[in-house]
């Protein structure tokens, strides 16, 4: 997939500088790259990198003297990590899947799959499935009944759509995904323990035996347009109503969302993150690998909680969180530095109550002087 | 899936006041719904909600005015949420799996598949495997030889369950779920640094350098009746004896049972919950999202975690737990009030030392006074 | 899979006493064994239990006396544990793969699997993968594009490999697990919050609106010799460069590692670990269940982590780690006994504050007096 410098320069709306007729094959980094290559070299600290590297055309900092450097060739970027994206964009070969429709693959006789869809080999589509024009769906690919899908999706193997799920534009879905999975919701005739003990904060009455009663998820879940979904991440449907993701959202692999949960636009959540049923999430929040949200709170727009963090209950706007259970972040870095102390703390406490017991009893001692004296005199 | 109200109420005895024959096509929230909907409003709190929407029949709280609501029918029931289970179960579609076996699935001939099967394409099916009378497995699921399972099973997509499992009636498999995978287990010749540290909670001798040689896994998967296992989760079988899981104990998305784990019955282990190799859960423990249980412990019986909590010893039965490490619930509250108010703790801590030291200083300094004026004296 | 007791000992290299002829057909807890079982007793603890159940045959404790426990042969180990390794895998009878290539597997035309493969139906292996001799593939594994794997691989159901993976001999990976997933990396044209906060610890400026764009990934996922890898784990690509697995590493399931992320020889990563982008984990590293590294960092060969640890900044060579966040092992200990006095220390603390100021508010009511005195002289 060799491209020119010229178009990837155009790609990147960026200045180049040199040959623009210089073919690529791909990007690498300064010092492993070889002549085929594109250096990635967005810092000056990278220009040892570049002279050990066989690279003859790179992505440079403003103001590096590339012909000094040795190259023909060379793009410049003002913000690096946002000139990756086009980068990348422009050099990633993208998955292989043959255009049309797989014979190994079943599809429903009612499911219309738009133009120019790529379809692999044991995929199953069920009734009355909709799907947009220019999908990509890989090999072992479900999509249940009723489900529909907007333009250009992307949908890698292994992935299981349920029932009635409705997902917009450009949809990206990776390996083993699954989307519209039942809730887990299960009830018991009489309060259950787990139900007391949210009342209480830990107080039990009677413990009595229970079994669990299933809640069933009759209702769906609907995703926005340019949302992205990782490896093995779940999403349960809604029990009435629906688990909503807002456009332009991104999840990242092993994220779990329970039933009825409603992430809002733009945001990030990364890996091994877990939303609780009927959570609701705002819009632009980012969230640390491994972030847990308890059930039936609410996240406000904009909040950043940092990895690991335990969001139990509801979060402002704006907020910065971080820990377990979740707290402003520069509270929860100085309770960090306390408890490393506390060491210290009990050590300087216990000498504090030593000299303190000391002197009452010197005072007490005097004291009984005094009226020992009082008592003799 | 029409039903009438009558139908919906008999399904739940639950009490009908109105037109019985009217028919619904689903369930909704009050505001939400449309006249083909039965509209959930258990609780005063969603009348104005009913106005809004467009519903001709409600589910109500006990004395609720329907026909002053404009309605044609209601159904009162009692427990709101547990209600909700006979609701759902009566208004649930259920997946569509054509009935049969179908022409792209590979069963081998071996296997006894009971009567009323519905099995979907790219299904395989080993060696003397059992499957009794109803089952209803979606496309994409493998069933490892020798294995057994009960009657009226549903397996959604993507599952996989390996050989020598043995699994109840009513069994409920949610997609990509994994059951049967081999244990996590690894032993180096000599003791290994892991298993040093066990021993001295952190102290180390010389490190050497060590690799691991693999434990395999001869054991299997014993699962009760009336089980359901979540999307992605995963349970490895037991090394020389069985993994197990008790009739009624339901597990969600994303949990992990490592090998020879067993857990009782009507337990629910909530999403991404984590349980290594060993250890043992007693019925009917309830454990929060992010729950982590260490290695060859012992949960006894009605034991709650809340989210989060990482249970690293044994816990006494009835014991409500949270926190990292877990406690009491209500120590573990009490303890992050206390971790809240760590910086003015310092704060007096700090000036109670400058108080002490001073008063110390100034009774010195007064003894001093004394000292030298005996010593001039 | 019958074997005699000869057979066994051989494998183990290990001492047998009696009837070396005698054949079992599997391995059990003594009280548990038929007289088909080999019984595994390696410490007197279990003698016991032998006598409860029906083995003829068992593995013993060195200077056991078998013949006195009515045995008819036994065999004598060491270390019990690493015993283990080769008496499981003497009994393993391994997953049932058929050999050859599986009339319903698509095959691409381009790719060279070696001699001896069991690749089952519903697999797919894209163009120009070359897989090494020996191969057992199961059903429903798909192998992107320009994927090389050694020889003796054995891969699960459901697996994903994605394009331009390079692994090792001898891989093993359990069932619906990812590798080479897209990595998780987007990019704001400004500087996004989460960046600002990653730099000021929690302090943010003007909150602006901010959507992500997708940096791709094209990099690759390199793997070593002698790496397993659990079910449903998630390996995602490295960006530019790959991401890499030391050869002898193990991954338990669901653990994940995010882009760029280089893991060493010889690691054991247990259960729901999750690695972040760009992390660098050094050899012989061992992470106990729900452990969380975070992006960037770099954790030193020989660490120790125990379980729910969660590692946020670089961790020298050879440090036990604890906690969340992860400080060393025997301090983290320390520190959750101080806050499990946190209550006491707060009440001392409290008394103390009003010792002192008792005692303050006598003096200056003595000096108060004393001055009063003075007035009034």
């Amino acid at each position: 997939m060799s491209q020119t410098l010229a178009e990837i320069a155009a790609a990147l709306g960026a200045r180049l500088e040199g040959d623009g007729t210089l073919l690529v094959a791909g990007a690498a980094e300064p010092a492993m790259a070889g002549p085929e290559h594109l250096a990635l070299a967005m810092d000056p600290k990278y220009a040892a990198g570049l002279s050990k590297g066989k690279a003859r055309a790179a992505v440079l900092w403003e103001g590096a003297d590339w012909a000094g450097m040795g190259l023909q060739a060379a793009i410049f970027v003002a913000r690096p990590r946002y000139a990756m994206a086009g980068i990348t964009r422009a050099l990633d070969p993208g998955p292989e899947i043959a255009p049309g429709i797989h014979p190994l693959a079943v599809v429903d006789p009612s499911a219309r799959i738009g133009e120019g869809a790529a379809i692999g080999p044991f995929v199953t589509i069920g009734r009355a499935v909709r799907i947009g024009r220019g999908a990509r769906i890989a090999a072992r690919v479900s999509i249940e009944a009723e489900t529909v899908i907007g333009v250009d999706a992307l949908i890698l193997s292994g992935v299981w759509i349920g029932p009635r799920v409705v997902i917009g534009d450009r949809f990206i879905c990776h390996p083993n995904a699954v989307i519209g999975s039942d809730g887990f919701s299960f009830v018991t005739p009489e309060k259950s323990g787990a139900e007391e003990i949210r009342e209480t904060l830990g107080q039990r009455g009677e413990i009595r035996p229970q079994s669990w009663t299933r809640i069933h998820s009759i209702g769906n879940v609907e995703i926005g347009d340019d949302v992205e979904i990782g490896a093995t991440a779940t999403i349960d449907r809604g029990t009435i109503r629906a688990t909503k993701i807002g456009s332009g959202t991104k999840l990242d692999n092993q994220v779990h969302l329970g039933h009825n949960v409603e992430v809002g636009r733009d945001c990030l959540l990364c890996g091994q993150t877990g939303i609780a049923g009927s959570a609701r999430i705002g819009d632009r929040v980012v969230m640390g690998g491994q972030t847990g949200v308890v059930d039936n709170v609410f996240v406000g727009d904009d909040v950043i909680a940092g990895a690991g963090t335990k969001i139990m209950s509801n979060a402002p706007k704006g907020r910065v969180l971080l820990g377990y259970p979740a707290i402003k972040m520069e509270s929860q870095i100085a309770n960090w530095k306390h408890i490393r102390r506390l060491g210290r703390m009990n050590d300087q406490l216990a000498e504090l109550r030593e000299i303190v017991s000391e002197s009452r009893q010197g005072a007490a001692a005097k004291n009984d002087e005094s009226y020992s004296d009082d008592d003799e005199g």
